[in-house]
């Protein structure tokens, strides 16, 4: 007797969202197809550590199919969505690179979207090239490769005002990411004293500029003073209630509250800032004439249960969507463990569609907010309780290690760190990546 | 009262034999310079485990500025060398990126250089793109990129022959690089099995194409026919006697000892064959229009303390030297052990100069030669004691460990090692570098 067909669910995005809800389903007796362009999940939270150096990218970066290695019931597909035919309930792909061939369909039973979110760079594309982002493995070393080659380069500069610029170094946005990149690279500046014999590195100017009035908005305003606190006692200059009209390669321009343009000299800049949600999430909308509908961000707007409207088979979930609450939209902030029980909900909701049930709208349990500004210092805002300091870097380093995804991972990021710690130093300072010199 | 003037010495090139000069001078009261292009040390035996996910580049690079953080006698100079003045006593420099400062000039009272090898491609430069090498980080990672999408295509290719090609790896050379790789490159297609759905990888085909007679030729030939015993046990088929005529990306085509030309179907190849003295060798045998020479192959002829004639304050080391033998030039292999002794010796024969000793010939003290094939698989050489299998690679593992620089380094590659082992993974198969998707 053959057995009966199971049933058949495309995952699309192997970031937090997706793995979770892949991760979940697995389990099941179903046919899974998880599609990612990348062949490795990224934890992104930590990107900005392999950006200074601290960790190595195999270190945060997971390779898709090790992880449902066990499971014959997962395919895992490197490729682009090209489009959704959801009538036909199919997911149209492209190869991610030309020549290497990729299913050009896959056909679903259900389907999860998610896309999860890129940088945006206010319209100014041209900014790119020169304030690369952290939300990408490249992105991140690509960042390395400036900061270490900056301060390489201050150490002969021998024009005062040019040897300034290349020891500026200017985060967009002071969100989590920016604020734990700017306090790594101030903690860089000051430890690299004893590595160079000219150039004074602890002189170094690390500028965090900031539209709003003080950095880490998601956190209560009394940890944000105490971040900004901690910030300055790194050297870090927050520019608050500033933006940035211009950057140009060899210096920013930032405009103040009053509406003053100041230039500052600076070679290496990182973009922390603007958040936009994945292409993808038009896609999905546009898939659906009728009901298909987009925020004005650009996020799919998704049922309470994060299923498109009239279609309750597919689901979309993490940073490219928005969720309609009665008459009002909600978007979550843009954080893994959002994503993390999107992703977790999505599949149960899945199984309950499978099983007879009703779908459950999504609530975000909120366990707490985190970000770690240097050496000991961190802020925590856990169900109220607001921790600061040591204390709050203890629980930092406790759940990034808890959900860095394997035993071996843990073990040498702990290592990593315990030697940053011990010695002021950061075993991944390598400058690598294009336009090197070959031997 | 003036602290008198210190001996300035320059060192070029931070490989095994530059760095090992440069260690050893450190300690006395000298002001060293080092001069590199890159901006670390790169543990080059073990490139071909970073090329095949094993470990990570930033436990086989060692950045130069941290190995010497602690001696202030020491500088550290990012810049590629252009000439040398010997005249003058002056190496000239220029940046290694546009717009990057390095100092113009370095003034020495010794000089020591050893700008290592780069490969060759027997003229062919073309067959670059097609086939990378495994000298340099970069292409350590693009062979990484290059196989793992290797396998991902053969999964989607429905196309037989296409897909034999995308399963079909070839390494060309079969010098202790070569064997490795070849040996990883089975292993690596062996223990996918379970990662993949509808490619066999098991059915990869992995070709060793060789020149000579015999896979490792630098090896006593029963350890040669031990290592080939292994090479075929892994699934490695060894092409002895075969040139490369051609590689264009599709296929490789090789001819026989009778001249019979075969084109074989591979989308992935791996150089590891043909090395070239640095062109720092005949820059410096032309900074002596009288005295300079090179050899056939372009390496700089030296004395037997490793001095250029005429000119007993200036060594050159390494891959890149002939040393003369009264009317012979020995060549010694191009392996660390032989740099490093060199290395030493340089740094030795200086420090006599200055103290107004005699300089001494150098003489290679071979300790042994190791290759390692696959999982508790190698050969080793050891003064006439010759081992296979297990005892050899747990030897190879102990040798590889304790030259590794810096205890935490150590760690890394042993928890990673201890890890491969257990579980036949490889912690580090991402697809990253250029052309890949941006989110």
């Amino acid at each position: 007797m053959p057995e009966p067909a199971r049933h058949r669910i495309v995952v699309v995005g192997g970031g937090f969202a997706g793995l979770q809800a892949a991760l979940k389903l697995a389990k099941r007796p179903v046919e899974l197809t998880l599609v990612d362009r990348r062949n490795f999940h990224l934890f992104q939270p930590l990107a900005y550590q392999v950006a200074t150096g601290a960790l190595s990218p195999s270190e945060i970066c997971y390779p898709l199919r090790t992880i449902f290695r066990g499971r014959r019931n997962v395919e895992v597909v490197l490729a682009e969505v090209a489009g959704f035919d959801l009538d036909a309930r199919r997911v149209e792909l492209r190869p991610v690179a030309e020549g290497v061939p990729a299913p050009a369909t896959l056909e679903y039973d259900s389907l999860i979207v998610a896309g999860g979110s890129r940088y945006s760079y206010f319209g100014h594309d041209g900014w790119h090239a020169h304030a690369p982002e952290l939300k990408s493995l490249e992105g991140a070393l690509d960042i390395r490769s400036r900061i270490l080659t900056a301060l390489e380069a201050a150490e002969w500069e021998p024009d005062r005002e040019r040897r300034c610029a290349w020891l500026t170094f200017v985060v967009v946005g002071a969100g989590p990411t920016g604020v734990e990149m700017a306090g790594q690279i101030a903690e860089i500046a000051r430890d690299s004293v004893r590595d160079f014999r000219r150039a004074d590195t602890a002189a170094a100017r690390v500028l965090l500029v900031e539209v709003a009035d003080r950095v880490l908005t998601g956190f209560p305003p009394s940890l944000s003073t105490s971040a900004e606190r901690s910030l300055r006692k790194l050297g870090v200059t927050p520019l608050l209630e500033h933006t940035v009209t211009d950057i140009d390669g060899d210096a920013v321009t930032t405009s103040s509250p009053s509406g003053e343009q100041t230039r500052y000299g600076a070679r290496t800049v990182v973009w922390a800032a603007g958040v936009a949600p994945s292409g993808l999430a038009r896609v999905l909308a546009d898939a659906d004439a009728d009901a298909g509908e987009v925020d004005r961000a650009g996020r799919v707007v998704v049922e309470e249960d994060l299923t498109l409207r009239g279609h309750p088979e597919v689901f979309a979930l993490g940073d490219m969507v928005a969720i309609r609450r009665g008459d009002e939209l909600q978007t979550l902030p843009g954080l893994a463990p959002v994503a993390m029980q999107q992703g977790r909900h999505a599949a149960r909701m899945l199984l309950a569609r499978l099983g007879g049930r009703k779908t459950q709208p999504f609530h975000y349990r909120d366990k707490g907010n985190l970000a770690t500004i240097g050496r000991a210092r961190a802020v925590a805002d856990l169900k109220g309780m607001h921790l600061s300091g040591a204390p709050a870097w203890v629980t930092w380093l406790a759940v990034h290690l808890w959900y860095l995804i394997g035993f071996q991972n843990r073990l040498l990021v702990l290592t990593r760190w315990a030697f940053s710690f011990l010695t002021h130093g950061r075993g991944a300072r390598l400058i690598s990546g294009r336009n090197q010199p070959q031997p």
